[in-house]
């Protein structure tokens, strides 16, 4: 039976949800490594909704769960329902969302709260210990529940970023959008992405590796 | 300079606009073939809006192009701004939003009606003689607007959907989907993609040989 590699998405769109490259292209690379990806996201309300074409804040409110199934073509669970015992490793791709919708790091910083069910899945993966992989903006997450733990991670070289996820007792380490930085007592993984990422094709390296790396610590 | 090639996108979500992952494997294979994407989309209302969680009908408005802007990135014209002469070549990705608001092929039939600027766009690459290539159900959109030039066109092996198109006046032709249907003497070349596809890495397949045969017509 495949490996079970769950995938936390928190919406539809770089601005106000999951950014869509980055899923997509985790899907891909799960799908290239032999591995089942297990799509799920929060079952609460967007922190806002973001026009893309303009950049602007509408006055609508669209749910993280509902607008995440768009990626995952309908193939999505409410996290609440998914157990750690149920996967096998745990990605976690970046956007906005991330760090809006799976927690509020935009918004209040370092001291912001993670969504209690994020919370709970990435706490029971990490006690189980099996792997788990942060995109772009995603390690902020890792950073506010694992901090206390002295996880290394990287979301590229942005000093205030950086900055802040060293405050919570991460490492902070900086990478090039190709590359990745592993953990590997804590089997954690993370890669810059669009947090540096010029092109699909750079960005599409760094996550590639970054499965292949969960993939390896799997076995 | 790079050639440039158009992507035209009609939404986000393969219910009610662009199925988001043909277009994503467009977008990475043009970049992988040195091709320059010019993301696009009709400035109207979709057809509907889906909840693709549940796959009902929700009563919601949502703009063909605002939400084509999540999957490129905010970097997205008008349809209506862009000429035949700015573009060297045109691809339509697929989902149910080339078929409900690029024109009303799923609703209408055969006899359904094109965006007129979808429809002049197609028409003046047809006749600068610029290679297109339609993926998914797009090929009803080509099939709309060419089919009286015989065009040869696949959207797998559907029989009711190639009847469809066969009344057009298109020549309808079986592929698998991982596989490609030329048509070089028109320039236009087709792949079923998720019409048939069971998971991503098959789509990419037919994807990529797509675009590598409009990279190869453009020289």
């Amino acid at each position: 039976m495949k490996k079970r590699v769950g995938v936390i998405l928190s919406g539809c769109g770089f601005l106000d949800g999951a950014e869509i490259y980055e899923s997509v292209l985790t899907l891909i690379a799960l799908e290239k490594a032999g591995l089942e990806a297990v799509c799920m996201a929060p079952d609460v309300e967007q922190h806002h909704v973001i026009n893309h074409l303009t950049g602007n804040e509408v006055a609508e409110k669209r749910n993280v769960l509902v607008e995440a199934a768009r990626i995952a073509r309908g193939n999505i669970k409410n996290i609440a329902e998914i157990t750690g015992k149920e996967i096998d490793a745990l990605i976690l791709p970046g956007g906005y969302g991330a760090a809006k919708n799976l927690c509020s790091f935009a918004i209040d910083g370092p001291k912001g709260k993670v969504n209690p069910e994020v919370r709970r899945l990435v706490r029971d993966i990490f006690a189980a210990r099996k792997p788990m992989g942060f995109i772009c903006i995603s390690p902020a997450v890792g950073a506010m529940v694992l901090g206390e733990t002295g996880v290394e991670l990287t979301i590229g070289d942005d000093p205030g970023t950086a900055e802040a996820i060293e405050s919570l007792g991460a490492h902070h380490v900086n990478c090039s959008v190709s590359e990745i930085h592993m953990d590997p007592d804590r089997k954690i993984v993370s890669t810059p992405a669009y947090m540096l990422g010029q092109n699909i094709l750079e960005v599409s390296s760094g996550i590639e590796k970054l499965v292949q790396c969960v993939a390896e610590w799997i076995q």
